[in-house]
């Protein structure tokens, strides 16, 4: 006798996972440069040097026990002001530590969120093509998951589309932007008319839509494109954030939510936060991150080795005569699959070596994902398989 | 619009918590030598200076992107071993690195439990006094809390009462020995008579019922008794453990769980283990810990400070005439409050600003918890205060 939801998502197979590991098998057979795994977004920049130092400093000048003891669940005071200050300093506006919820990662954040925002009943929207995971984490939330198809070919929102499947049980809509597995940065035109709508719904419903803003890959953008700040756009937003990519420290689970002073409800969202985080087990995020955190808050990434491999992936998938949406952000591309089949044609792929994910899991199943944070002599050598796959 | 049960978990004020902090406001006030507070369990022995170097041999020799990146959801499989060879080492048995699941410390690792054993009307069983986190745990995972009174004086587990306790619904019994708030550790006899009972009740239902061992204060014993490692006398067992107690850290959330081979549907339990987490956000455990972990799962906490302690604090305390249970393990004492009502001893306690937690929350409102992990100094200066509460 066991939970039988659970043990279906414990076995259910990563189709992501899957194609990884497969192509982790082969590099162990045929040697790592025969193979083109543009399956795993871990991110490639090196984490910066200042993070090392920081740690190294905090071991040398922080009192063992203070240094590793439990910080309040919401998280460390400090870490709190240095995060506060910096998006104030980026975005303006009275932001301060009171806002800031410190967890470990956008999932966990995003699973509390979810929680936090669920009524008896409600719906949570996604924008496809959006992060699998999502799905999850709504349902343990006890709330529908809804999606919603994008504009095509550009990928932008599409407000009609997003009306439709608004009910008086939304709950919240997710906006995921850079995006993965797409790369599409969302306009401000995109994003303003998604306010706009969502503003005269809650009107029309009697109750706020949260935008809950899923923003790890803030961030990475290219070519002068720039995210927007949700919060700039819309008061009901509460935003989940990672320093997974931006520092990358996937594995190390830090990041944090922000719930805006304008944001409706913002005092009872976030001690349902802190409730929901409560239930599934938060004590609080690794306290020496925090410590790094507190003195790192501040750093961005160097983007031209992802930059460097956007423009080198997408001129030549371009050019081979792929369909590619716009890829101004995060480090992922997406492609249409010659047929329209993406696992047909993530299988013809594979007898190459070189391995891709098939968009049916993001909800678009004629496009595929790659990843492009692994070495550039990589995509270069793999530009010729992905010509002989289109003449195919 | 929000979770109602999330909003109320997060505004419910935490008794701990709260004399904690009030504790913490009166150290500022008058002076931390003048504040004599017993609340909290953060432990004060120093991290073992292993695990510092450890951490700075690993900053040194692991390539920087290896160490950060995201490690498999279930663990780092150096991390794995490194477990698995120190269980086998000390309790031998068939256990190996895939029967563990590294986790972020044993509150998330509960959750998760708690969720992958709970069928539709699934009843979790909690041995008074218990850590009162259990009962959000439990109620997220959909199942209904059931509480079982111990055997008095001795705080051991009363079989009469777990038995009456127990229906075809039971899904699970947590076992968390040394206890926290009593110290207790449970005698090989009192845990063989439950493992007799949970065998006889299992078949008679037809379905196994889990323990589930809570065991971050495995390795906190004194005066050579020693606590039971549960998988040796109950196939059906899943160990949640924590190094938070061991190894003194408690912010860095790094533990594992451990689902023996020889337990029912171990594969399936292991599985929706997966799943549960999954659906609660779980990437992986902070992959620079799983790194320490890796390397310093064999350490052992030299204890000669809580034991000094715990000596002090006993016989101060009985020769007082409290009557207190006998504190084998941990680094917790509790007492029974003069009068039976510990909320309003505690309020007098605070009177002469000694700092004390009532047992209302363990579910023994009669008696109140005392954490004597602090300084001896503070221990001998507040015998006075306790004797003159006695006398009054």
């Amino acid at each position: 006798m066991y939970n039988e939801t659970a043990y279906a998502l414990g076995t259910n197979s990563c189709i992501i996972r899957d194609i990884a590991e497969y192509g982790a098998r082969r590099a162990a057979e045929i040697g790592d440069e025969n193979v083109f795994n543009f399956t795993i977004g871990n991110p490639s920049l090196p984490t910066p040097p200042e993070v090392t130092r920081a740690i190294v400093d905090i071991l040398r000048d922080t009192d063992n026990l203070a240094l590793h003891s439990y910080t309040p669940a919401i998280g460390d005071a400090d870490c709190r002001k240095a995060i506060a200050a910096d998006l104030k300093a980026r975005y303006g506006g009275d932001i301060s530590a009171e806002d800031l919820f410190i967890g470990c990662g956008a999932s966990p954040e995003l699973a509390a969120v979810f929680q936090a925002v669920s009524f008896p009943g409600a719906e949570i929207v996604a924008l496809a093509p959006y992060f699998p995971e999502y799905r999850p984490f709504v349902e343990a939330a006890g709330a529908k998951f809804v999606v919603v198809p994008p504009d095509m070919p550009t990928f932008q929102i599409c407000t009609d589309a997003v009306e439709a499947a608004l009910t008086p049980n939304t709950a919240a809509v997710i906006v995921n932007s850079p995006n993965n597995p797409a790369g599409t940065v969302y306009t401000e035109q995109s994003l303003v008319a998604l306010a706009d709508l969502l503003r005269r719904k809650a009107a029309e419903y009697g109750h706020p839509i949260y935008l809950v803003s899923d923003d790890p890959y803030r961030e990475l953008t290219y070519g002068g494109v720039e995210a927007v700040f949700l919060p700039k756009l819309y008061d009901d937003t509460v935003v989940c954030y990672s320093y997974s990519k931006s520092l990358t420290l996937p594995g190390e689970r830090i990041g944090y939510i922000y719930v805006p002073k304008a944001c409706a409800d913002s005092k009872a969202i976030y001690a349902a936060i802190c409730g929901a985080a409560r239930a599934i087990g938060h004590i609080c995020a690794p306290s020496l991150w925090q410590k790094v955190i507190a003195r790192c808050a501040h750093l961005r990434p160097d983007l031209s080795d992802y930059d460097r491999n956007r423009r080198a992936l997408y001129e030549g998938l371009t050019k081979a005569g792929y369909e590619v949406a716009k890829p101004d952000g995060a480090f992922y591309m997406f492609v249409k699959a010659p047929g329209g089949n993406s696992v047909a044609f993530a299988e013809k792929a594979k007898k190459y070596d070189l391995f891709i994910v098939p968009g049916d899991d993001f909800g678009c199943p004629e496009y595929f994902r790659l990843c492009y944070c692994g070495p550039l002599e990589k995509i270069q050598k793999s530009l010729p398989i992905f010509e002989k796959l289109m003449e195919e």
